[in-house]
Parts: structure tokens; C-alpha cells; sequence
């Protein structure tokens, strides 16, 4: 990895060098790890004396919080977060993957992999799917019958992708992914007994620049479509029904489950183990608090939600008091009936006396 | 896909044509997509404006709801749900797997592979298995010695069936499911410390016609076996634990967790999320709400539950419409104490006053 | 598998014999499913009609009950289920691998396989990556370039370590874990709009003596090091985020999920489907309920701990008795509301009685 400069690296960012531009920078650390010759990022005052000792070389930081920098030399970018992330990246460069089918693969007749993609050792690829320029399926990946990895796509090992469903550009796949999984869709049949099984005969589209996580798993629609929306992330372990369309843009973290045919609409945030009931819509910007179930659709956009079933979170927070301290309400409670009861004794006696 | 006529749907469903019984129909579709040709499936009279604008060339449909046809081609069957799906097998039938055993699959010496079943590429087959008539080992599917797969199971890739466990016929078993994964159990040896690990020597028996969702994982007992019962269904990322007996016909959403050695009687139904604590036994026909946990036994068949702990479902409601009320009760209650506390100083001093 | 005698069993579980020590025994079972030869287990006076009954030839016991033995030949140890455990161990030792790399394994030049270690079919081994003596890696297993497998290591079929992790020593991976995808880290640029992927430079530590379970996921780090720590055991499908510290000793059951760079002492446990926020530590000993929420971190070890967020256990208890019931409490106030008012009607007509 060459290092490079200070002036480098702002270019790279669209940020203005602090000091010396020809400072030589060899990589990327935290506060309390950087060793000399690595940058480092800041934008939390909560650590300012981890930046008064860090071994840094430099920081990225923004405007606001540059007084803070005693002298260091830095780059200073709008949004230093977002700078340091693509800092990271000249440093942490996709690995690259010698282009080529391994001959322990096994492409079907009538499967077309690009001369520029790569297909590892116990790949399978069935008949008339399509491998694009530069994609990479890792060892052990499954393509099934007519399915489409698009242009520099990336596909870690063990991950499969069933018959007919589609991997948009860029798309990261991590290990395990299981995409176009049957939807869990079934008839019952009194006269057997038997859970009849629907056939989900159609399939899963993964848009460009969406990443999913290990063992995630998306199932392909019974009729049409799953849809995960272009440039969404998903987290580990994540559910996703069928006929489910998810985003543009959507964050759903950690063992997050939506069930079949609900939609997410631009930009919603679901923190980790969130669940969404089926057949309902979630308007643009939700952000959904850890653990919470959504179970009716959200029509106003941009709320933050919170428990099962969501409330608005300053609603909830205040009703989470109220039954955190819930034992000690029914004790009060009960006191004051008491002494409703023994008021009523007392006025009544008092009325008789007046009497 | 040949097209059928109305006529020939009809008997393969046990319904009555209501119209032509030679229309051609050539694919089913939802209400809003149908092409014409399609046949669609109506039981829900919130949609019969749809129906009413449908361009498909038949419905599906029930006696009670006949009279919204408006002359359409018509199944008219009793159960129109059921009707559907049938439909649907026709145009989406199983596909079909030519038989034999892959070159580049692994079956061990002492193996039994049944000249019409199909292992694919990268299958591995341990000692003593068994791969029954017309099953499906897609590529990259384990299984352990002494496992047995049975007629008709189709086996989608990268699952893992380990040592001694059995699939039952025709059951399915969706991508990156594991069965026979060591139970999780332990016993705390304070003098090291260490957790130690018990042996986990039984297996796993997955009954006919059960299906399991992708990267869900079944443990096998500690000692006997885990069942699943005849035509459970199971979703994607369910966790079973070692020792628990599901089923028949109970039906487990995504995500859904069982810890050990609890039962499930026959067509328990939880939603999403559910979690079942150990050693638990779950009555016949129980239906637990998304997200909800069962912490104790449930003896009485039948009963809709939500809450974790679980509730009766309208209990549970009620419950829940009291917590999100609970910042308001609160306040509430405070000021009636301070009111009870005024009304027994004035009562106090009146009383004072008659003395 | 060969019997055993009492003594000799008694030998390896440090206890004594109380009866025959030239007692065969075959194997070990359950109370109520032994036959004769085997041997059983006994700790919980709740089972003593079952004691009574059992055909096994003898049991393994604590001195605190062996008045209920009846004359059985038993073991007396002092922690009856982790002498069982032993005892068990003696009857299902670890399955036995050949030694080698199975041709049809890919082991890419530069990476050492020690001699006395299994490397089956489909197994994929990354530039110098390691595996130690004695390590198995089942069918289909993928580790990355320079990752390690320490020595007596157990890797299930399916399983993925991808580049720069380390399995420590004795380390058992289930089916389908994955080890080292990357960590969910982006950082939104409302320019274009994305969330630009941040590069997950780290790596994941499995240290000795840990087992993971199936379809479980360990993110590596964005920098640094993802940590499960000596002896942890983790069920199946947990999620732990990058940048996590767990353990050692910890017990993570079946669908746990840990968010971003949160810190578990020594000998945590958590109950099934709990989830911990990011950035938090949670003290030595904690143990935390099924579907529990860690907010916020826990600076007091030994907690017992339950609810989202979560509360002291006995605490958690009273405000759930108080929730269940908050209908009625709800009615209460509302009917103490209407009494108040009417007291302090009267109270004024009196008052004004007595001007």
C-alpha cells in the first residue's frame, strides 16, 4: 500500500489541507491507535483529549471543530465522516480478482459469463444466466437458471441466487445471502389435512449498489417481484418476504423481518430486529427504533417510531416511564381508593350529622 | 407452458364453470396485472372495483361472491384460496430434475443413491446415506453419514443435513437450511472455569411434506431426536433447539425461535419473531401474535395469544391501549392524590369546625 | 462403542462409586427412555417417580440426594450434570477425521496445511492462509486468504472465514457460520444520494475454546478486530457486529444480536432473541432475560436483567404484573376520577352549608 499525500487525500475528498500538503500519510487509524504517519478522523468533542494525545499524523475534521486541531496538520471537509470513509477507501481499495472462469466451476451450456468476470472454484452457474464485465463470484456461489449478476457485482462464497432473480451493478452480496428462496405462501386444505404450497413463481431484483449482509435472506415474489430498491443496505441475518419492495435507499439493520408484500418507501431506517407486518407501507424516512413491530402502515413521512406497535418515540419514551414506574402507580392507586372509600364514609356521616 | 381450458382447471380443483368451458387460459395473475387469458382469483370484496376493471379472462371465485362477476368466465369453487394455488401448480409445476449423480458431486463408498434421484455438482454424500426416488440434491448440499433423504424431498443448494438425520418425502428444504447442528448445551465446570460441552447424539427427523425457509437451522437432540411434525411449515431463519418436537402442521414465521425440549402440539401458528422459552408444551391450534414470547406452558387448545409475556389476544389489547396511555393515567393519578389530599385537609377542618 | 465400568466412569468424573464398581455400563440415557446397562442422571427431586421407575443399571448422582437412589448402583459426584456430561463424552467422543487434503479441495499455493489436518472435498483454502494440526474442515468450507485455523479446530460444512480471521484452538463452527463479512458501516452523502460504503479493514478473533452456531454471523471490523473471547459459546443465528469484544466465557442463545462495537465482560449471558445497542458495555455476569433490549450500557456486574430497556429482573416483574392489569387499573382511575369530583361537590355544598 503506497502512501500518499496530505494534498492527495483532500483532493480525494474535496477538502482543504491544514499545513503541510506534502505531508506523506501511510494509512487510516482511530484517535487512540494511529501510530505517526497515519490520519485519523474526528468530529466528536467528547474525545477532544484523545485527539490533544493521539499519534496521528493528521485529522480529518470539519470547519467547527478545526480550532481544536493545537497545530496538527489536517484536512478539512464538509462532512468529515463521509471524507474519512473515502479516505479509507485509497487505502482499502476493492481487492481485485484475476479475471477467469476456475476450471473446478461449473458454468451450464447456455450460461454467458464475461470474458472480465471472474468465477471461482465450485461456482455453478446455470443454464442462460448471465455473469457481467467484472463481476465476482466468489468460491462455492449458486446462479440459478436465466439469473443475472450485473457488471462489478460481488458475490462472497456460499451465497445463492436462485432461478430468474437479478443482482444489479455494484451490488455486494456477503456470505450466505440466500436470494429468490420460495415466499412462505400456503393454502389450507381441511379436507387432508394440509398446508397446500402456493408456488412462487416469480422472482427477486436487487438493484445497483445495494449490499446485503451474511445469511440474509430475500424471497422471491409469488407473481412479479421482490424488490430491493437501489443503493439499500441490509445487515445480517435480515428477513425479507415476498412481493416485499424495500427502498431506494433504505437502512435495514441486524435480524430486521418484513413480511410478505409490504413496501418501504425512500430512505427508511429500521434499527436492528425490527419487525414489519405484511401488507403495509412505510413512508419515506421512517426511522424505526431497535425492536419495535410495525403493524399498520405509516402514511406520514419522516416520523421516528418506537415499540410494538410503533408510537412516535417522544409518545413512547414517556408511556416506557409510565410503565416502568407502573408497580408503584397501582400501589398509589389503590391508596387513594382507600381513601376515596373512607372520604365518602366521612362526608356521608357528616351529611347525616348536618341532617 | 400450454394453456387449459376453463373446463380442464375446473376438475383439477373440484369446481363448477360458470360460462364458456373451452375459454383458453394460459397463466394466472393478480387482479390489476392480469393479461387477457389470465385467469385471477377474487374473495375479498374490498377489491371488487378491481375486478370489476380486470382485463383477465376468468376469476376464481366463491359461491357467496358470484354475483359481483358481471358475467365473467368463472371457477366457481369452495374454497377459491385453495382453488387458486392448485391453478397456479398447473402453470407453475415442479420442475423437473434429470436423474443421476453429478460427475464432480463426492458420494462416499457405502452411500445409496437411487438410480432416479439427482446429485448435482459439489453434493457431498456421506457413508451409509440414503438418497431416495426422485429426490433433489441441488449443487452443494452436505449430507452427513447415515443421513437418509427420502422419495420426493428436493433439497435446494448449500444445505446441510449432518450425520443421522432424516428428510421425509417430498419435504423441502429451501437454501442454507442446517439440520442436525450440535443443541446448545453446556455444563459449567466452576474449577476451570469452562462452559463443558455435552455431546449432542441424536438427530433430527423432519417429517413428510414439511418445508423449512432459507437459512433456518434445526439442532439435533442431546439425546433422541428433534422432530418436525408432518406438513409443518417453517420460514426463512427459524431456530429450533435441540429436543423440540413441532407439529404436524403447525406453521412458524420468519425468524421465529424455539428453544429445547418445548412441544408444539398440531397447527400451532406463530408469527414473526415469535420466541418460545425451553421445555415448554404449546397446546393444539395456538396462535401467537408476531413478536410475542411464550414463556410458560399453554394447555388450553385453541386461544389467539400476544404479549411476552403471552395474553389472551383481546386482554392483551386492552392491556396495550392502557400502557400507551400510561403518561396521561399517570398524570392523572397524581393529581386526584393531590385532590384526595386537599378533600382531607377540608374534611379534616369541617370536621374540626362540627366539633 | 465399547462399555464401560462404574469405576471407570467414576474415575474420569472425579466421583465415587456407590454400589458395584464392576457394573457394566453401555451407554447413557434419559429417566424414563434407559434400558438396562445404561447409565442415567438425577438432580431434580421433581423427578423421583421417574427415579424410581427407571430401567437403567445406575446413575449419576450428588451426595444431597443419594438417599432417593434406593439401592441403585450409582456415581456420587458433586456436580451430578457436568459428571453426565463427562460420562457422555466417554460414550460419543469426537467423530474421528482421516488425515489429508481431498483432491477435490482447492488449496491455493502459499497456504499451509499441517499434515495431520483434514481438508474435505469443496474446501477452498486462501493464499497463505493456515490450518493447524488436527483442524477439520467439513465439505465445502471456505477460508480466506491469510486466515488461520488453530489446532484441533472443528469446521462444519458450508462454514466461511474469510480473509485475516483466526480460529482459535479446539473451536467448533456449525454449519453456515460466517466469520468476518463485513461490518454495516456507511456514511450518507446527500450529494448524490448514497451511503458510501466504509471500508471494513479488520478482522474477526475467534479465540480457543469458543463454538459458534449455526447460520451465525461475526462481522470483522472496521479497523482492529472483532473478539469472541475464550470459551464463549454462541447459539445459532446470533449476530454480532463489527467491532465487538464478547467474553470469554459468555453464552449468547439462539437469535442474540449485538450491535456495532458494544463490549461483554466475562460470563454474560443472554436469553434467546435479546438485543444489545451499539457502543455499550455490558458488566461481568450479567445475565439478561429472552427478547430483552440493552440500551445503554451496564456498569454493575451480576445483574439478573429483563425488558426493552431493560430493568432489574424482580423490578421488570412488578411493571409487567402492572401493565397486565392496567385495563382494570385504567377503569379504577377513571371510576375514582368521577368519586373525587363528586366528594368535592358535596364537600363545597357542606362548606357552603356551614357559612
Amino acid at each position: 500500500m503506497a502512501s500518499r499525500t496530505l494534498a492527495e487525500l483532500a483532493a480525494v475528498v474535496g477538502g482543504a489541507v491544514q499545513g503541510d500538503p506534502a505531508r506523506e500519510i501511510t494509512g487510516i487509524n482511530g484517535l487512540a491507535e494511529a501510530q505517526p504517519g497515519e490520519i485519523v478522523f474526528f468530529n466528536n468533542p467528547k474525545y477532544r483529549d484523545q485527539l490533544a494525545a493521539t499519534r496521528a499524523s493528521a485529522v480529518v475534521i470539519e470547519e467547527s471543530a478545526a480550532s481544536l486541531l493545537g497545530g496538527r496538520d489536517a484536512i478539512v471537509a464538509a462532512n468529515a465522516y463521509l471524507a474519512f470513509a473515502k479516505i479509507s477507501s485509497v487505502f482499502h481499495p476493492r481487492p481485485v480478482f484475476a479475471p477467469g472462469v476456475d476450471p473446478r466451476a461449473l458454468v451450464e451450456p447456455g450460461a454467458e459469463v464475461d470474458a472480465s468476470a471472474t468465477v471461482m472454484a465450485f461456482c455453478y452457474v446455470g443454464r442462460g444466466a448471465r455473469i457481467g464485465p467484472r463481476a465476482v463470484l466468489m468460491p462455492s456461489v449458486f446462479v440459478g437458471e436465466g439469473a443475472r449478476i450485473e457488471a462489478d457485482a460481488l458475490v462472497y462464497p456460499q451465497v445463492v441466487v436462485r432461478e430468474g432473480c437479478t443482482v444489479g451493478e455494484r451490488a455486494i452480496l456477503q456470505p450466505g445471502v440466500v436470494l429468490g428462496g420460495d415466499g412462505f405462501g400456503f393454502a389450507f386444505d381441511a379436507s387432508k389435512p394440509e398446508h397446500y404450497k402456493i408456488p412462487q413463481a416469480g422472482t427477486v431484483e436487487v438493484q445497483a449498489d445495494v449490499e446485503i449482509g451474511a445469511n440474509s435472506a430475500v424471497d422471491r415474489a409469488t407473481l412479479g417481484k421482490t424488490v430491493i430498491g437501489r443503493g439499500s443496505k441490509l445487515d445480517n441475518l435480515v428477513q425479507v418476504g415476498h412481493n416485499v419492495q424495500v427502498g431506494p435507499l433504505c437502512i435495514l439493520c441486524g435480524q430486521v423481518g418484513i413480511a410478505g408484500s409490504s413496501q418501504l418507501g425512500q430512505g427508511v431506517v429500521c434499527g436492528g430486529q425490527v419487525g414489519i407486518a405484511n401488507h403495509v407501507k412505510v413512508a419515506d424516512g421512517t426511522k424505526v427504533a431497535a425492536q419495535s413491530g410495525i403493524k399498520n402502515s405509516i402514511e406520514e413521512s419522516g416520523q421516528q417510531l418506537m415499540g410494538s406497535p410503533t408510537m412516535p418515540m417522544g409518545d413512547y419514551a414517556r408511556a416506557m416511564l409510565a410503565f416502568q414506574k407502573g408497580a408503584e402507580t397501582l400501589k398509589l392507586v389503590r391508596r387513594l381508593e382507600k381513601k376515596v372509600a373512607e372520604l365518602e364514609a366521612k362526608l356521608a356521616s357528616l351529611e347525616g350529622g348536618q341532617k
